[in-house]
């Protein structure tokens, strides 16, 4: 993506600002279709980012939404999505969570524990309906060389690997409950080929074990794909070119087998499409010398982008790549950037190299398409909300989402 | 405050939801004034919290709030609070923040450097106006054991010490500005009286040098105060009875100086004051024994806490303080809790000791009243919006603030 589309969306609309460029975004969903020729559906991971122009952007191109709580199945709903190709897994969904989903049709509830199947299959036989479920299942091991991994641990999300033998029989002798196939999301953002191979290999055991422990016919198998986006400048994006000569083969010899011949694979993923294709922008609204450092502080902070100041899960912050968009070919010196608050954790980068930063020159921070703006406190000290600017079809529109927060009235609220 | 109150709001009104003692934080207030016999007026730092119920109910025991951005001078004047006594800092104001100040009738602006004052000066020209100011300077030093420091290193706040014989002078020239006083904030949450009679030590003596190279007879000093709150159950809280003995000699020293003879001392403070009369209420959703563990899933998370999950300037997430407000004589056992949301850093407490946790029992974590709804995520995967609950004269309600991001328009946005 070219530095002007960039520029000209934060001269015209304003700043802070996050951009999405919903054409290359769909140019990504397409390229799995090709990578792995039509062997997976994919699921697309509305917490990663849940803007409605994204989501009715993407949505011809996809097989479900993922959503991970009933407000974003709202979010699925009002992008147009059928409710029968919603998916919703969550590992504390309150009460009103599940009987709510029931209620609105979901396609696939994936059951994260047996509390979760007790309650559905309740709400299930009081409508007369029977709900269809995976269940999520939750690993003994997985790959070195994942980013944030939930497996191996004591975790709250799945079913234990180890339990299944005791909980599958349990949730497929409930009245209200059709199971139909099973989910695995052991771990996030991997940049290396391999170890998604491996890992897939791990989650094609597993299936297997929970066929035979079933003694179902999966038509529904679930690979949270873990596939990884870089955010330093130093670090090498995943090989997706890599990845059909060593995924396309386990995906094939699960499917030879009779059991698994009407199975729908489908490769959840969020970050992958959207994190490379949206930007923060940010423009410097002052500057000082302090102390030895040159200091430029921007318009945005961690109150607007929690993650690349290094606090969502990150244990040392790194710069992340950041641009000058007004100044590209200003001479390069080394810079502080913070953002507004009055708090000095509110840091942007620390000695980045940057051609030349001054008052009212626009940045971007690249990487920033998936868990930015939904995941930062936007209104710690009363700033600005940001606005969100997208193209599409070559063309820039804000797509800044009126804030709405479902209030829920207390029986939803109660767990 | 006992465990019933808290419970009863959880009950009545549901969960998540912050709950805050409007009569011990005015308690709390009242206490100031008796400590130091008058010696300081109360500036209240809205950044802390800014629930509006909170702010109109303290507003008759400050001399002034303090606000960080456009959108807090709003929110003091909303709460009722005059023009003339809302201060108005902060490291990177937009120019419309400036300029947008200066119209409503701002008190004092705090010129943090020399560009916040050149846009000042101007504008308050153009108006035919007088702004009054306070320059904030930044310190080359700040005792230990202050929990989180500006001083000493490079930093974006205030003038650098060494700096304001090159820089006061200018200000002072500037047509518009009328210098009044001086802002010093440089360490903030520190459990310790020694540490902060000896920084205050150093705002005396900073404070007499920037008398004498201004010349001018100040009438308002602002005293960063630092005061801090125990987030951890084996954390000492500050002895306050200890402050006076060691801070009233400092103050009635500088007051007895001519040039001192009038000036008007404050202490701003937020965090002391709503800190320890907060807390965030959650309640426990699902459970799973998971690999050696005993994980309890609860309806609020990072999303709703940020500083409790150890993600807002923490380098190693440590338990807060955690009380089973629904079986406060159960058996103790050792816990995982954790939040709702679908990643493994969504973590409120590891191997925490409590009375046996069950599903829909009601969880408090103490020392949330500043720092806590705001500074978190809330729209992160798409989950209800936290109640806010008051106790005021011995009553609880509901202050859910309504949503209202202020919209700024281009004009307003540019630097």
């Amino acid at each position: 993506m070219s530095v002007s589309k960039r520029l000209e969306a934060a001269s015209q609309f304003g700043t802070p600002a996050y951009f999405y460029d919903l054409d290359a975004i769909r140019t990504r969903i397409a390229l799995l279709g090709d990578l792995f020729a039509g062997r997976f559906g994919v699921s697309y991971a509305i917490k990663a980012n849940p803007n409605p122009a994204l989501l009715e952007a993407i949505k011809p191109l996809l097989s479900t939404f993922d959503a991970s709580s009933l407000g974003e199945v709202r979010r699925a709903l009002a992008a147009g999505m059928p409710a029968a190709r919603i998916t919703f897994s969550g590992p504390a969904k309150r009460r009103a969570e599940i009987t709510g989903a029931i209620d609105l049709g979901i396609g696939e509830l994936v059951l994260e524990n047996s509390r979760d199947a007790r309650i559905a299959s309740a709400h299930a036989v009081e409508k007369g309906v029977v709900q269809t479920v995976l269940v999520r299942i939750n690993p003994k091991e997985v790959p070195r060389r994942f980013g944030a991994s939930m497996a191996g641990t004591a975790s709250q999300f799945g079913i234990d690997e180890e339990c299944l033998e005791a909980e599958l029989p349990f949730i497929q002798s409930l009245p209200g409950l059709k199971l139909v196939g099973f989910h695995i999301y052991s771990g996030s953002n991997c940049l290396h080929a391999e170890a998604i191979a491996e890992n897939f290999e791990i989650f094609a055991r597993i299936f297997r074990d929970a066929q035979k422990i079933s003694g179902i016919a999966p038509t529904r198998l679930i690979f949270g794909s873990g596939f990884g986006v870089p955010y330093l400048p130093d670090e090498e994006g995943l090989d997706h070119e890599a990845l059909p000569p060593l995924v396309n083969p386990i995906i094939d010899a699960l499917k030879s087998e009779p059991a698994f011949k009407n199975a729908n694979c489908n490769l959840e993923l969020g970050r992958w499409i959207v994190g490379p294709n949206g930007w923060l922008l940010t423009q410097v609204v002052s500057e000082k010398q302090s102390r030895g450092k040159s200091i430029r502080m921007c318009d945005a902070g961690f109150n607007n982008h929690l993650a690349a100041c290094g606090m969502m899960g990150s244990v040392l912050p790194r710069n992340w790549i950041f641009e000058n968009l007004s100044n590209p070919a200003g001479e390069t010196a080394v810079f502080t950037l913070v953002g507004p608050l009055c708090t000095s954790i509110d840091r942007l980068a620390r000695d980045v190299h940057l051609p030349e930063v001054r008052i009212d020159d626009f940045l971007s921070i690249a990487s920033s398409g998936a868990y930015g703006l939904t995941a930062s406190p936007t209104q710690f000290i009363s700033h600005p909300y940001p606005k969100e600017i997208v193209l599409r079809d070559g063309e820039l529109f804000e797509a800044t989402e009126p804030l709405r927060y479902h209030r829920y009235d207390q029986a939803e609220t109660a767990g």
